[in-house]
């Protein structure tokens, strides 16, 4: 039967601007990063997964072993809106159990235009194409408000997400920003779509993300089993039929659809979570998908924030990373990404950030582009 | 240990044009055929891997989804130049192999706008996103001139490709042309790039084709053995180092990096292959992938089209579809086209122009984009 993988090197640029930089020198930087971390080369790899979504057509993962080595690797290119990064993850665990590629990178890399993501004050002719006439300020929106309808989150609950996350990423060197934002500075910003205000939106960032897996065989030759994290739960869904995305897209089906499928494959439930990462693309997002990912159950997802219970310290901390909001959100980047923090965390190297004693941690994204949706979950477990 | 997967069904649309559709649509109507061919509803399927170059980044796959059912089943969108369907093949192949996912179906679509393949006499804007500066044309005139100085090929030995693969063509339905060209209107036809003219050129059309691939324990309870084909070899190679991709795309290194592969998967050499689909993008490919393939010995390509080996009816017929020459090359649904050329030989469906006898063929695609290249090839056996 398949084998277990483990994630043997993790690593990810400080998200930021790189006017002067490509694509591939971005994600070449992250595999490098990645790859040291593991003590291999690129010729210890045997296949290659990278997430692109803005040249995605135009061989970004041979073009980044253009810098670092053309071994002549099977590479493959995947693009699924901001499910991306998770999904060339979940390529690379594939690969693996099926005994065809016993060492594997994964990178996520993308450059992005200023502004907000997905549309909204400065609308970007770029970033149409990826998102099509879709409005991602207004869809979260409603998202917000649909939610705080039925069960009467407030404004203010909204504003403590963005709040607690700028506040984990004081301590995160690898975020966009680090700076303190308190609640009435959150609340007083720049309305953009109610109830998200400027600084409970992500904002539109340059990074790249590098994740290297192998099999347990390998992992244990290599003597790496020290630092490995096993993947126990991987799922990626697509945007299932629902009432709801005839009009818009449906992030919460879709992510409750990946949740239940992770959960399952990996036998634990939310439980046994000791940290997430989740995609908080804007402040109303996180909120909902404290229940999607079962982290509270029905209606509760105000009380948690109100009690600090998704804070470093708190239950089930929440994007102890600074998250979208605050570490920024490059597109297909950021399902990489969440994937380094959560193994940082279960290695015991977070620094200041570090969730004591984790030892199994959830990572979450989701997206839509013209209208089609992909949820990644992913269960890790230090080994 | 990982398991054999089978093809269970596989279909194509009739190349052509078709201005007033969208590529889901195109896309979604290949798959319903090859469910159709396998017996199956999409609601069956475990998992969707979509191949698409030009919407490459807009959820293609999920797109086709909403014209058939959306189940909300794992979707992956994969890009890798001409290799694409391919690539998209091999990611099933491995999601069955990995025990994560049962039946996976596969779709390569395409839509392009008119004229010569990669730039040329029309260049289009369109690709140029997908192609860069490289002109095709010129580069695979460059590929014949090399040949022809280094192993004395003629400009008829090369014409004489288009002459078999238009021939093979009208025998085949899909083909988007069915007229012979014999060799005095090949060899006059407008002259696009030394040695290849119009009627040696690729054109390009939009099509779609799809296949579903499912394990052995599900062929076998589905009854379908009797009409399954067998993958034995699956091989994707990038680009490695060479002198020659300094300046342009080799096609030549990472071709035959992928068959060397391919044929250690499945155990077996040339000898053992009754047919071969091979990426004739331009006449002059084919005769140099013959030695690529090594379908024939160093220097023997040029004798090898002359005595009739390639044709229907030869030692080993290659394109006997029409090949991309004159079936027409889709970009990222010929990878899967092939397959389902070769599919439909080994259950001897293939009518007027049916290999007589075959039990293992041979798939094979090469592209490049940005500099960056890929190739897959794909052994398959009468299961």
């Amino acid at each position: 039967m398949s084998q277990d993988v483990f994630i043997i090197g993790a690593d990810m640029l400080k998200f930021g601007r790189f006017p002067d930089r490509t694509v591939p020198d971005l994600g070449a930087e992250a595999a490098l990063l990645a790859l040291r971390d593991a003590g291999l080369g690129i010729g210890d790899i045997d296949a290659f997964y990278c997430g692109n979504l803005v040249e995605a057509m135009e061989m970004v993962g041979q073009r980044i072993l253009h810098h670092i080595g053309q071994t002549g690797i099977p590479v493959v290119n995947v693009a699924n809106a901001c499910a991306t990064g998770a999904t060339a993850l979940r390529e690379g665990l594939m690969a693996i159990k099926s005994g065809m590629h016993d060492v594997v990178l994964c990178v996520g890399v993308e450059k992005l235009p200023r502004g907000l993501m997905g549309g909204g004050a400065q609308p970007s002719p770029q970033l149409e194409g990826l998102f099509g006439s879709t409005s991602m300020p207004s869809v979260f929106a409603q998202v917000g408000q649909e939610y705080a309808r039925n069960h009467g989150a407030t404004f203010e609950q909204f504003a403590k997400v963005s709040v607690k996350n700028h506040h984990h990423s004081t301590m995160n060197p690898k975020a966009m920003y680090r700076i303190e934002t308190p609640l009435e500075m959150v609340m007083q910003a720049e309305m953009i779509s109610w109830p998200n205000t400027k600084l409970m939106c992500s904002v539109n960032v340059d990074g790249a993300a590098a994740a290297v897996l192998a099999s347990e065989k390998t992992t244990r030759r290599l003597g790496l089993m020290g630092q490995a994290v096993r993947i126990r739960g991987s799922a990626l869904a697509s945007d299932p039929w629902s009432p709801r995305n005839q009009t818009m897209p449906d992030f919460n089906t879709v992510t409750r659809l990946a949740a239940a499928r992770a959960y399952e494959m990996a036998g634990l439930g939310p439980d046994d979570i000791d940290l997430v990462e989740l995609h908080d693309c804007f402040a109303t997002a996180e909120l909902v998908h404290y229940e999607n990912l079962s982290l509270c159950g029905e209606g509760e997802a105000g009380r948690m924030i109100d009690e600090g219970e998704a804070a470093l310290g708190g239950r089930i901390p929440v994007n102890v990373s600074g998250g979208l909001l605050s570490k920024g959100h490059p597109l297909s980047a950021t399902g990489i990404a969440n994937v380094y923090e959560v193994v940082t965390h279960l290695r015991g190297q977070a620094g200041a950030r570090q969730v004591e004693g984790a030892r199994i941690g959830l990572t979450h994204v989701v997206g839509a582009g013209h209208a089609g949706a992909a949820a990644g979950v992913h269960i890790l477990e230090k080994a």
